[in-house]
């Protein structure tokens, strides 16, 4: 019916819905495009106290959209009627450490004790970006933003450490100085970069080497541009192997009532 | 009296005054810190308005912070007594591009059709930078800052034209990230930076060679960062030559009541 894509505020509910029925199954990267997107991690009450410590801590690569109930499926926050256990088009489960399952609902290991957390996802910044008129480089080659682990530690909470994952975009120098002003107006989705142009300063020693995601092409006029990035938890969680986790599937994000510029703090 | 430097909004009439009754001589980098300075650009009325309109074409080198009207010493704008003819410590008088006198007064020159032009001075986001911790390596060096022509043309207007001319500061990536926030919070005193990173991109062969000011060391860790600068209009002047033409002299600014922290945008 929508041959574009579907920028009304009730577009985020819509894509939700479709997603819930089972009607769609892919990534969601693109859906709703207005809409904030968020990582989801769900962690045994037992856990989430010193988690919700460490994403204080390191609120860059961890800025917190939202904290359920413990035992409560439902972020009314993100959404009225959203349900954290059929919303995404997959999950990942998770037992001490290991990968068990990749289901696309996850109502069969919900258990009460579970708190869920939405934390902001660069599809926001990156949706500002794209809007001011500035190419992404995964994008345009149509793959995964590269991310790389860097030598800068995060502050530990718990049993929660780790080093500080960031993703990177090159960009011109004029669109490095525009990108680092758009994306300072989104704190909760990462921010401002934490670093620019010299990838060896912060423990990177080879670009074409991304620890995940795709290597992209950085022209001789573009400096590499590094954003803390939402898989810092997810590195940090899979090195702490808790008993019990549910994170999103890379790609298939929730999809919230937000709306991107909402989050702008200017 | 005071051993500090006067930050009150009092100290910048009482440090013009001084230097009206020629009390102080000297540059006025430091005096009244929290003030705003400004370049200053006295043209006949007959140029004036292609001046006003390069200007406004190229607000980045060149912000206006207050004309004056025709014949008029006044700038009530930036301060009530104020008396251009007066409250420099030293000006520049040149005739046909020649320098023909650097007089600590210009009254004996003052003509009936002479218009003032204040431009925003780096002075002001200098101070911000400073305030928040950040090193300027020109300073530290007790230096010039370093300028350089670069190879971006300015808009032309009337016979005002000629190439940017940008003002460097090294930093490490992250106070390079941090100063582009700063700055652009200032809009009216040369705004975010043009440039980081890559001087070949710009034309800039040689950073140990600038056109204007003095080389300053850069660390293996920094990366040069470049901003507009109040050079730009002097060079576009000298380049045009006008029958009459007065300026500051280097380093010896128009201290106005402006305060620095209220030309921030945000």
């Amino acid at each position: 019916m929508h041959s574009k894509p579907d920028r009304s505020i009730e577009a985020g509910r819509r894509e939700r819905l479709r997603i819930r029925s089972r009607d769609f199954s892919g990534p969601t990267a693109g859906l709703a495009p207005g809409n904030v997107q968020s990582n989801l991690v769900i962690l045994p009450q037992a856990l989430a106290h010193d988690f919700l410590r460490f994403a204080q801590a390191n609120s860059k690569p961890c800025p917190v959209l939202a904290v359920s109930e413990p035992g409560d499926p439902r972020l009314p926050m993100l959404g009225e009627d959203l349900d954290i256990r059929t919303d995404l088009p997959r999950y990942r489960v998770w037992r001490r450490g290991e990968l068990v399952e990749e289901p696309p609902d996850i109502s069969h290991v919900w258990r009460d004790d579970l708190v869920s957390f939405a934390l902001g996802c660069s599809f926001s910044f990156e949706h500002a970006l794209l809007e001011d008129g500035i190419e992404l480089r995964h994008m345009t080659c149509g793959s995964n933003v590269p991310m790389y682990r860097t030598n800068i530690p995060c502050r530990p909470a718990g049993p929660f450490a780790g080093p500080l994952v960031v993703s990177m975009r090159p960009l011109k120098p004029g669109d490095a100085i525009r990108a680092i002003q758009i994306t300072s107006r989104f704190p909760s989705v990462h921010g401002a970069p934490v670093h620019i142009g010299l990838p060896a300063a912060i423990g990177i020693a080879d670009l074409a080497r991304p620890d995940y995601g795709d290597a992209v092409p950085i022209g001789a006029d573009e400096l590499p541009v590094f954003w803390a990035c939402g898989v810092t938890p997810q590195a940090v969680i899979a090195q702490v192997r808790p008993e019990f986790c549910i994170t999103h599937a890379p790609g298939s994000m929730l999809i919230t009532d937000l709306v991107n510029s909402k989050l702008a703090s200017l």
